[in-house]
């Protein structure tokens, strides 16, 4: 996979390219990314990529020019057809099951604003995708993509090492994560349940479960698929119900 | 406003808190901030911080130790009662709304695992706050804790200027932002909408509001508080409704 991310912040994004596992991935040559200032795209002498929008108003406006001729110049380095994402507060909800699909592209191009608004222009003729990582206003679309690269990066093949794994990722299962203990037994004062330190392995899983599902049910009810409860699972949630 | 990050990766960070919004607030005094690597903080000889999970399973779980002690001498060198929030996919979905709860806040200090899950003990004993960004996988707190910091930071007085100032910021108003055109009014044969160009202002007002409206309907009809309509949006919300 080959990723370019066009943003007037380069180097808002190399810390995050150069730690932890997008750092991994990069060395395993797993991806590779280029980070494209797309103001040296600009054909206006002074090098401007925004001006006011047409109708008046506050704020700026990211000018079509330079977002389309440098789209077109990463687009045709490349043999395949990439998927084009505009990270923007309209777009799409982001989602585990979004990342999935992105995982399988060869090439992804990230169009980041900063501050402005973008030119209908862009999102009507240029981009394949729109997307927002959630119900916040943002200064740029930075954060927002790298919040989807780390997120894509991770799912590509052998990017993950058994360490770096999560004990069960939330979201790929549909419910949260049960609790987590790990030494001393006695913190302060405060206990490891005992259940954890049986060695009763089928006990700690139906208890884990159990914990899996309050958590959903208390925090997030929205997120369960029913469908994929087991009939034992189905009792628990019931018995939530009639609390 | 000061904020703590305790995190693992630090040099994650620092490119963010050097770029854009969050560097000029803090060069204007806006806010101020540490980057804790709570590494440090181990008593462990060989500095670790995290263990295998009591029950068995794959993964590792953060030990209390570092995480309290971290926390602990944070809390320590302010006079007023810190928000610690801990980053975490089981959290709080975060929103707007909680983005301005925050920004009245003195002190804050977020908590970034990496890979790990947390052992429950720093949930329930040391936090005052999870928070989710989003239903994605992420490979640590780090990129969530950034958004949450840029969001909340931006809404500090006088950090924005009128430049930075998205046009209409979605979310604000619950409503997704109308299309925005800026120069040129013809590019490669695609057009400004002739009303932009009109210099009637009332005309461009309820062109913007309907544009605004339908989009909201198309992509996110889920997000319209209704009470908020005027008696002119809800007659165009009903003929989105009718077609």
């Amino acid at each position: 996979m080959h990723i370019d991310v066009l943003t007037l912040f380069p180097e808002m994004l190399s810390g995050v390219f150069n730690s932890s596992i997008l750092k991994k991935a990069y060395e395993k040559d797993k991806f590779s990314y280029n980070l494209i200032n797309f103001r040296d795209y600009s054909q206006d002498k002074h090098y401007k990529v925004d001006d006011y929008p047409y109708g008046g108003g506050a704020g700026m406006v990211l000018t079509p020019q330079p977002v389309f001729d440098a789209v077109e110049a990463v687009v045709k380095e490349r043999p395949t057809k990439p998927r084009i994402v505009l990270m923007c507060p309209q777009g799409e909800p982001y989602n585990q099951k979004k990342a999935e699909e992105l995982a399988k592209e060869e090439h992804l191009v990230f169009i980041c604003g900063h501050y402005e608004g973008y030119d209908e222009r862009i999102r009507e003729q240029l981009v394949t995708d729109e997307i927002s990582i959630g119900d916040y206003v943002l200064t740029g679309g930075e954060l927002g993509a790298m919040v989807v690269i780390d997120s894509v990066v991770r799912l590509l093949p052998d990017v993950l090492g058994n360490k770096e794994s999560a004990p069960e990722d939330s979201f790929s299962t549909g419910l949260l994560e049960h609790p987590h203990y790990t030494r001393p037994a006695n913190f302060r004062g405060m206990k490891v349940p005992d259940i954890l330190l049986s060695g009763d392995h089928a006990k700690i899983e139906a208890w884990r479960r159990k914990e899996s599902l309050k958590r959903t049910y208390e925090r997030r009810r929205e997120l369960i698929d029913k469908h994929s409860l087991s009939d034992e699972d189905t009792k628990i949630w019931n018995e939530f119900n009639n609390k």
